[in-house]
């Protein structure tokens, strides 16, 4: 199924109701810090099954206990409501180890 | 142990026996492509406990099956021995998965 891209009221509602998100460079947008870099790969492995189940990919970098994400949905060229879905998986793993 | 930064010869011998690398900004650089999302976790997930046991830490992004390397010894302000020795440690990993 082809996502649309969201409205920029819907994103504005989402964003103001998030925690540490915000759109950069067309992508929703957000920097991670943990302890340190096994806790932080951690929030990765716990992510990355969550990911491949929505089958909706990131693009994320690490650098020791610091990983920053980018969400967008190529194929609607923007931020979809599956964006908002992975932001949130991933939110609900960062959870119990920020 | 603070590392000494490499000599230009030694870096270069090093990235002649080697596959794939190359000097980016100052900075050891791969990338490394894999079938899909699941195998170049996979291949992060054997790195990152030899990362964690090296004590020595990559700058690496992931989208989709691609990850890519950048390697540097901040407190020597380059490339040292134990880049190499974290590269060659991601290659094994790799190795196995590609």
């Amino acid at each position: 199924m082809v996502q649309d891209k969201l409205g920029a009221e819907r994103l504005s509602a989402w964003l103001e109701k998030s925690t540490g998100w915000a759109v950069a460079a067309g992508k929703l947008h957000r920097d991670y810090s943990f302890a340190d870099f096994k806790t932080a790969f951690g929030f990765m492995t716990i992510a990355a099954i969550a990911i491949e189940k929505l089958d909706h990919h990131p693009e994320w970098a690490n650098v020791y206990n610091k990983v920053s994400v980018d969400l967008t949905t190529h194929d609607a060229g923007g931020i979809t409501q599956k964006d908002l879905e992975l932001a949130e998986i991933l939110d609900k793993a960062a959870g119990k180890l920020l």
